[in-house]
């Protein structure tokens, strides 16, 4: 219950914040699309909120208690571009699932099954890596800022993590069960999971020419 | 293709106010329902662009000659409160899905009931005639200040319909048709239109127990 609240609750921010892209992006086909990805994870937040209520859970209890999850990372991230923003979403989801997906590891299998197929959809990351790239490799000052901005980006992001295991030990145990079950060495989970974040992170960073 | 190009773009215009609300809304309930608007309404926009790329037109064209149609409207309403916010969409969304539904009786048989099918869905009317009248209901002076603000609304979106009329010939001549085909009498459209539109404001503000 606590990872499918936090999975909800990161599908509605999606939403809000590419609700938000939609109106502030330049072109009239951009906003199309994005307000398309915004309808998408509205989509996908009810899945994760209809599995709730099927496991006997309340759908807006599990999500209130994530209401704040993001702004400590939000108040700290303000992008400066349109480049900026774009970037934020792409490193900033993709931490968020990551986690997610790790920690899904732990639930029971219809969950698990739930969550993995909403976390399986990267179109926006699709279109952020294909605008990154265009805008990128014609403009060497701003790949340079763009490098920096990412170090910025993941730096806080896995600061946002490491919070949430500390606040909410439920979500330690998932990652410990997902952890467990792929070798049997004994579980240092945590250490684990920032490793392999940041092992995502710097193949993500690679997809755009970034270094890391 | 005018009048396709003008619903597309207020299906768009809602799907950011609705996620606008959405993100201002005082609980999570109205938060989640009022994505779930949003999200219905990029469905209709894009069920309008599939019916523009369908008679042989280019959705974004047709969407971007009405890029800054509610812009001054917009910027004469800004809603002080919460329950203006609401009141504003719900008067605002009656005089143009009204003024649509009108023009559209001079459409292509195939293009009008496209426009009638998207113009159909009254949810979220229902949930501001719900939570305004909950409010009103229990509290005379915002009931009076709502009925003021309502008949600002109402002046300001009419006179956007107005200069509509003005600056595209084209949505004249579909009033005038739709006009002349429900009665034989001589057409002077723009001025039944408005006697119509102002009739359906009428009614719209007296479910809320408010004075037109």
């Amino acid at each position: 219950m606590e990872l499918l609240g936090l999975v909800a609750q990161l599908e509605h921010v999606a939403f809000a914040r590419l609700a938000a892209d939609s109106a502030l992006a330049p072109t009239i086909e951009q906003r199309l699309e994005l307000s398309r990805f915004a309808s998408a994870a509205v989509e996908r937040r009810d899945r994760v909120l209809a599995r709730i209520t099927e496991i006997g859970g309340d759908p807006v209890a599990a999500v209130r208690q994530y209401d704040d999850v993001l702004d400590d990372f939000d108040a700290r991230t303000q992008p400066g571009s349109w480049w900026e923003r774009l970037l934020k979403a792409y490193v900033g989801y993709g931490v968020a699932d990551d986690f997610c997906r790790l920690a899904a590891e732990g639930l029971d299998a219809g969950s698990r099954a739930v969550v993995l197929e909403v976390l399986d959809d990267a179109s926006h990351a699709e279109l952020a890596v294909a605008e990154l790239d265009a805008a990128g490799s014609a403009d060497g000052v701003l790949t340079a800022r763009l490098a920096l901005w990412g170090r910025r980006l993941v730096g806080e992001a896995l600061g946002v993590v490491q919070r949430l295991l500390v606040q909410r030990p439920a979500l330690v145990r998932l990652v410990s069960v997902g952890s467990a079950s792929q070798d049997s060495a004994p579980p240092n989970a945590p250490a684990k999971l920032f490793g392999e974040l940041t092992a995502q992170h710097t193949r993500r960073m690679s997809r755009l020419g970034l270094t890391a």
